[in-house]
């Protein structure tokens, strides 16, 4: 395929030379015949910025070994700095810092945003992160839908995932319920997470169960993700959650009755399963205690586990009494994973040692590094071959 | 909601001064105080930018008079200019130039993709443009969606709309199928086109009726929109698409015929439209007199008509003579449709001159401007109201 590509871009190139009719639709092809990034065979990374006014620029990101990398200027003004070292297989953010501002690389259109920062993206291919890649697998259809929600007020947006096959194979599935952390939304999981792709080659490999994958969004004062909901244009600035006060927890079943009326779904605990991440891994905690009979897997990623000293919500009462019952039905997975700098890994110590106290039984993932998406995708890859066996 | 929305704002400020336990994801809120656009009360627009270093600050957009302004600069380095004439309903881009250097607003993460060029964006309402809006109505799904293509050799990625109520109505639905420009993809209707917003306001308000809108991907060596296909990272300059040479039109059938297994369609003439801006009106063309028993409604928005030179494909041979048999067998609407400065204006006079002398019966609707998407947005909102009454 790589071959078949170069054919192609060659192809392109000698056309792009040719006066073809310009069909042009405004801005076609933009004004960049700069290649940003150019990632060599080797896995090093050139990016380039055609800057020629510009005093200083520099790359940020965590494909910079250092965190930040000057760029040279080379005689037509534009600014190169390429890796001394190949990168590990990984998918990648960084922006560029053009004279202290900073600003997206105008030559790559793939950019992912995180809660209200926009940062450009690429992958390194290979190992884990080929899990990360849309390949040449049979593909789930990924769906945005709105369902009424009583509690709220209003309609909401989930992101739905089903597999391969769906549509045409009659099955019932089992369901996952993959939730974001603060700030993020309905799209953060799919997006960031690259959880679309890694069902999608998890299932391909036999790795994991055919299933429906459910995110949604866990702050229960939006409608939908920034620019899709009937607020109109809302500074990202504001959009804190309504979050940790219980009201995303007690308003779940709403959501689990929509899709077990909606989909092809397994509609039993025996095949539902809840994870998220930091306040979304507080949220899968508070909520499959609450329903015990809702959840037999549980993951936990870099969660959050105590709510805050105001969040009265009768969801966060008599903690210790509903973890018995919740252990009591034995689930058949409890899964807790977080990185060792993470800034909640003590509040993770302690939550296990109250359930090391009881003898509540979990599966325990440790890694590097901290509360940061890379580790969130490892979380997902580990955790999902685990269900539904 | 105005009310609701500027008291929770009003709130977050006051939270987000609190020391809140910090359950930051990494650029959580990212580093922007600064309010950009800020549209006030009048709909006058308010750009503004943090660039302490920079020499010269401008905003370039249709939302700006003359195509660009100046900014001022404050004390504190913020860069600011507002619209001195509020501005009318309508969905804007703009981007700023800091020393000849084109940005996206850091402030605003409302981004569209229109081909290898991304700008912020922003809706004022009123008018047609409530139409562009997401509004407190019932929403239909929106669908990524991948089918088998024995002609390209590969899996291929659609967008379908269902309306709202689609999955438990057990009807069946007439189907539009709705195609981009040059450079475009299966994003480029349900983003910039503001499509499956168009169709969830016009079928609430009864002016439209209830179908599923399927959006391909018109070029025929693409997966996928760039970032979603197997191809991993291909600088979007080389995304030349094969398009107007024969292969898509023929491979059309195929996408018919999956989406009337997968979908539960009205699976005849009577209840298929297809319409395209640009190249999209040129498939559209020539796949409806491809296939005469195939659509009864053809839409042409600011189309290409004829082929070019090196078009060999039988597609585009006895052009006149399949005219002939397509309007033999009576469409219920060939519409056409075009901007006064359009460059594609010229052909599409001479083509309705052909269909005037051969006494083929279409609507036409001509209004201002050229070949832009606010035109391919009014189109859309002209033509569905005509479909399947």
């Amino acid at each position: 395929m790589k071959n078949a590509i170069k054919t192609f871009v060659t192809i392109c190139m000698i056309v792009c030379l040719l006066p073809i009719e310009a069909l042009a639709q405004q801005a076609l092809w933009g004004n960049a015949p700069v290649i940003s990034p150019e990632i060599h065979e080797n896995n090093t990374v050139t990016f380039r910025l055609r800057a020629p006014k510009a005093v200083k620029v520099q790359v940020m990101g965590d494909c910079i070994a250092k965190g930040v990398a000057d760029l040279v200027e080379n005689k037509e003004g534009v600014w190169e700095y390429t890796t001394p070292e190949p990168l590990k297989p990984e998918l990648y953010g960084y922006t560029f810092l053009v004279d202290g501002l900073k600003i997206n690389d105008p030559s790559n259109v793939y950019m992912i945003r995180d809660v209200a920062t926009v940062t450009n993206v690429f992958i390194i291919g290979g190992e884990r992160a080929d899990l990360y890649k849309v390949n040449d697998v049979p593909h789930g259809t990924v769906s945005k839908v709105w369902y009424d929600s009583p509690t709220a007020g209003f309609d909401r947006r989930l992101t739905v995932y089903t597999p391969a096959g769906y549509e045409t194979s009659g099955k019932r599935y089992p369901v996952f319920y993959l939730l974001h952390g603060m700030g993020g939304d309905e799209n953060a999981w799919s997006e960031l997470g690259r959880a679309t792709q890694i069902l999608d080659n998890l299932i391909a490999q036999g790795k994991a169960e055919p299933m429906i994958m459910v995110m949604t969004n866990g702050n229960l004062v939006m409608e939908a993700a920034p620019g899709e909901s009937s607020w109109g244009y809302v500074p990202p600035t504001f959009q804190l959650p309504k979050t940790m006060e219980g009201s995303f927890e007690t308003h779940f079943p709403e959501v689990v009755k929509f899709i077990d009326k909606h989909y092809r779904t397994k509609a039993n605990k025996k095949s539902r399963a809840i994870a998220g991440l930091s306040m979304g891994g507080f949220h899968s905690l508070h909520i499959s205690k609450q329903y015990p009979d809702m959840f037999n897997y549980v993951g936990l990623f870099s969660a959050a586990i105590m709510p805050g000293k105001n969040a009265t919500s009768p969801i966060y009462e008599n903690m210790e009494g509903k973890l018995a019952t919740q252990f009591a039905k034995k689930p058949a997975l409890y899964w807790i994973a977080i990185g060792k700098t993470d800034f909640l890994y003590k509040a993770n110590v302690e939550y296990r040692k109250l359930l090391d106290e009881k003898g509540y039984p979990y599966e325990y993932f440790e890694n590097e590094d901290g509360h940061i998406w890379r580790n969130w995708r490892i979380y997902l890859t580990e955790f999902t071959p685990k269900l539904f066996k």
